[in-house]
């Protein structure tokens, strides 16, 4: 392609938006453009790059037996009434009327097109197991839309969704899924782990999401020093593996602590470190009302906390209410002497403190010399708290230590939420009708090319991996003399001839603005036509390590098919 | 791919709902299935056409030079308003509100967005001309979506804007289209006509639409007998080749005609034909009256009327109105006579009348022996008419003929109506601002698979093309005799080995179940695996003939390679 016949509308400056890395370098490479808040076009070399993802994804797919089909963004709410998501979703779900004043959603996943579209269809065990996948657009309003393509409102996305008549078929292809997933991330070049994630509200059991690690993300990973366990920190466990203090036991007593309102205030005023205090937290978890206990030093993890009690809801009850409940403000409640109905749930790491601190339920006053096992009576024990980096790995390999990612994919067999909600079941093999069981899985596509530019870029610009470029090679031609333009005509003639998907710039720009140009894009080969072009010689650039090398047009084929295969 | 993993869910009956012949077959053979009115899921054998669909588009836009990028389905309704089709497209345009209560669009197409992004990337003429295109998603509220994916709320376009610097440019881009696109239905294997059509009220030039040729066709195309002459009937011309009567001019005198409203009810009063009577309707074109005039046995179109007189807008005058205007009502008006505000215009055909009638603007009364040329003063005349089969083809060739067409594709000359309303300006060679030109090309693509289905099916189901059939070749194997299914597993893996895509019906069904199955997906090429199994002697029939014989496994390769290339 003659770059003077396309648009690849490259930026000097970084927009004041660019909030990301690869927001800032897809903006000023010329690759997309916000239309509005969220909401991207991609321009000619974006596309091709998004093609090619898309293709690996596909190949994938289609190798472990995914169906491809294509459903619609506009969906009836008829279905997101079925499966209460119409109310669930909040503002994040787009809903519109047509002209007759029906409800409809543009959709944010398939999870009940596509199931009612089986419950219709699929009427046999025989018939069962069966996958569909789509890559198609998504739509979610989010409340604040930013970093470019990594959270946005319109967005790309592989949804697939299989349908199994049983738990060891969805195990099944759960694992294909996990395996397939793998390879796409792989071949795209993506530094990622795989983390165990959370099941969520959707009755969903094993889930894991696939992040590429970059510092833009959101999600924080604990992964371990020395093994291959990774999760998201909301869902990395915490043994229990602390040590009981060899401290004598002294006797509990009461202290002032007039004003003294956090633990760290606490801490300061009676002159012990944080970890020597208890924090306790009154939470509503569903109708129960629950006193959890960490350390000082440790934060409470409502998931853990949730599925700890098998609640569908955790909140923390505020002040007033918890006055109301207890008698005394956030500053000084605690374990000892709690009313009977209220439970009191301490994480693991209390159990071993010695002399510790605790709020004595009384305004302005705390107990000191607390012995958790001595002192405190009906408490149940348990992980409630975030993992720290430092922390023993769970899978007893290594320590924890953190990483931010982005997530890009999750697998998630989510059992038989949608298919009882929409009554999706098919006929086993005595002819009776059973729930159908489901797995969804997702890649974020729009949010994967953003990714791999978190992941492959320079000072200069977008450094691809050779099989992702919007073109393989990128032919310049310094300037107008007859001699240059003639051999890069030449060049460009022979390179496509032989196959090679070639972006020649043949616009009538300095040699500075053109090499800027070519850094910015990041195509991975760069041959220039310059001074030497009556000698028939050219500059060969590697965009990934610099490397440059002068060669004989003669030799370029040759050359380009050793570096590209 | 096996049948017993994918979903291929045939029907055995026809669905109330299916009310047009592809509408039918793409249901029942398990191609489509519809999400709600005017909105679809393409299930894998319908995505797969739809992709062999694409290419061909993709490849043919390719070389041209055209540029593919992806624009958002979500569009602001800012730049809808500046281009005032926020008002124009009333209802059909789907709108919504995002949660912080800002109006957005579901586009219908993408005139605004590709128009805004070339006026901000765009500066120079040096990158003229520029041409983008884009296989997307768009949204149309229809009134009354219908006949399946011919006329949806959701359907898929190929649609694609060219923007220059000068009229010449845009008109050799057009041709290239207008080439590309001949090239493309063709290549589709459809039997089409590109029709000369009307530009409409956005201010364009040329514009040609591509009919597909079917009875359900919505669109009537005026062809000629004899040359390659097509218009859509609205714009088809009517030469002025009327010959005078020899006729005898008779006195003009009045006549009592009581209570004879309708041209017929005149004619049989007075005892002669219909294309003797002369029929005036009143016409509101923007701030003028006119009273225009025809045969009684043609229809005025309004489109010519409305070009005729450089009219924005054209209405019929109720008889309300009429009679405030006329003192008379609709039975009765007519040329003679009338207020000097109100314009009067015949078309040809009136001229060559001889002793006609007409109205005579007193309530139940009407002029005889009426001889335009010598009874009315002050008249025009001009191609007012639809154009009726037998009229001489405007290119003097033939004469016409009238075929229903559906609207697979349109190239049209936008012109600067856009660019102009949008501000989309370039520097010209001498550094000053210019508004750039534009022409804008799209296929329905989704609907294109739909014609192909109109003009490829037999009374046993489709019979698709070869090149755009989901698989080429279906394999059946017709019972579980081990003869039987082993030597089905053995051509499987062998077709599957030598690139054949095969769908291979695995399933356990009856043999006359899979018959019709495969006759209604309509795969071009059918092995049967039967009872001369033992032998290695299969069955090999060809789908669209009907053409059947016998082959041995040996031969399978060679044959499908001589038959497929």
């Amino acid at each position: 392609m003659r770059q003077s016949k396309t648009l690849i509308p490259t930026l000097k400056e970084t927009p004041a938006d660019a909030d990301a890395t690869s927001h800032k370098w897809l903006l000023r490479a010329g690759y997309i453009r916000q239309n509005f808040s969220g909401v991207y076009s991609f321009l000619p070399l974006g596309k091709k790059v998004l093609d090619k993802i898309e293709a690996i994804i596909r190949e994938e797919m289609d190798a472990i037996g995914a169906n491809e089909m294509l459903m619609p963004a506009l969906q009836s709410a008829d279905l997101w009434k079925e499966t209460e998501r119409w109310d669930a979703m909040g503002d994040e779900l787009i809903r519109l009327k047509d002209r007759h004043n029906r409800d409809f959603v543009l959709g944010p996943t398939h999870e009940e097109i596509a199931t009612s579209l089986i419950r219709d269809e699929v009427k046999s065990y025989k018939q069962l197991p069966l996958t569909i996948y789509q890559i198609q657009t998504k739509y979610r309003d989010e409340r604040r839309p930013r970093f470019g393509l990594l959270r946005g409102r319109e967005f790309i996305m592989k949804d697939a969704y299989s349908f199994h008549a049983t738990d060891e078929s969805l195990d099944e292809r759960y694992q294909q899924m996990y395996q397939a997933y793998t390879r796409i991330f792989n071949r795209l070049g993506l530094n990622f782990r795989s983390v165990i994630a959370d099941a969520g509200a959707m009755g969903g059991k094993d889930t894991h999401e696939f992040m590429a690690l970059a510092e833009i993300g959101e999600d924080t990973i604990a992964y371990s020093s020395e093994s291959d366990y990774a999760a998201n920190i909301e869902m990395a466990e915490v043994l229990d593996t602390y040590q009981f203090s060899t401290e004598e036991q002294k006797e509990l007593a009461k202290v002032d602590t007039p004003n003294q309102k956090t633990m760290q205030e606490v801490a300061d005023f009676l002159e012990h470190d944080l970890d020597q205090g208890m924090k306790s937290l009154l939470f509503k978890a569903d109708d129960q009302y629950v006193l959890v206990v960490t350390r000082g030093d440790h934060e409470v993890n409502e998931i853990k906390l949730k599925h700890h009690l098998h609640a569908n809801d955790v909140e923390l009850v505020d002040e007033d209410k918890t006055f109301e409940l207890m008698n005394v403000g956030f500053g000084s409640i605690g374990p000892i002497g709690v009313a009977e109905d209220i439970k009191v749930i301490c994480d693991y790491a209390v159990k071993s403190m010695a002399n510790a601190t605790c709020g004595a339920n009384e305004e302005g006053v705390h107990y000191i010399n607390v012995n958790p096992t001595r002192d405190l009576h009906d408490t149940e024990y348990a992980d409630l708290r975030f993992v720290s980096e430092g922390d023993p790995s769970p899978d007893g390999k290594g320590v924890i230590k953190f990483a931010k990612g982005i997530e890009i994919g999750q697998v998630f067999k989510l059992g038989r939420f949608y298919a009882e909600k929409l009554a999706a079941n098919y006929l086993n093999q005595q002819g009776k009708a059973e729930t159908l069981t489901m797995g969804c899985y997702g890649i974020g596509v729009s949010r994967t090319l953003a990714a791999i530019v978190e992941q492959y870029h320079d000072d200069r610009g977008i450094t691809w991996p050779v099989h992702l470029a919007p073109y393989q090679v990128h032919l310049l031609v310094l300037n107008n003399k007859p001699e240059q333009r003639e051999l890069a005509e030449e060049i460009y003639q022979q390179l496509t001839d032989a196959g090679f998907d070639v972006l020649f710039d043949d616009r009538n720009e300095r040699a500075g603005v053109k090499f800027a140009d070519s850094d910015l894009i990041g195509i991975p080969y760069r041959i220039t036509v310059g001074k030497k072009a009556s000698e028939g010689i050219v500059e060969f650039k590697v965009r990934q390590t610099n490397e440059q090398d002068e060669c004989h047009q003669g030799e370029l084929v040759d050359y380009l098919n050793e570096v590209l295969n």
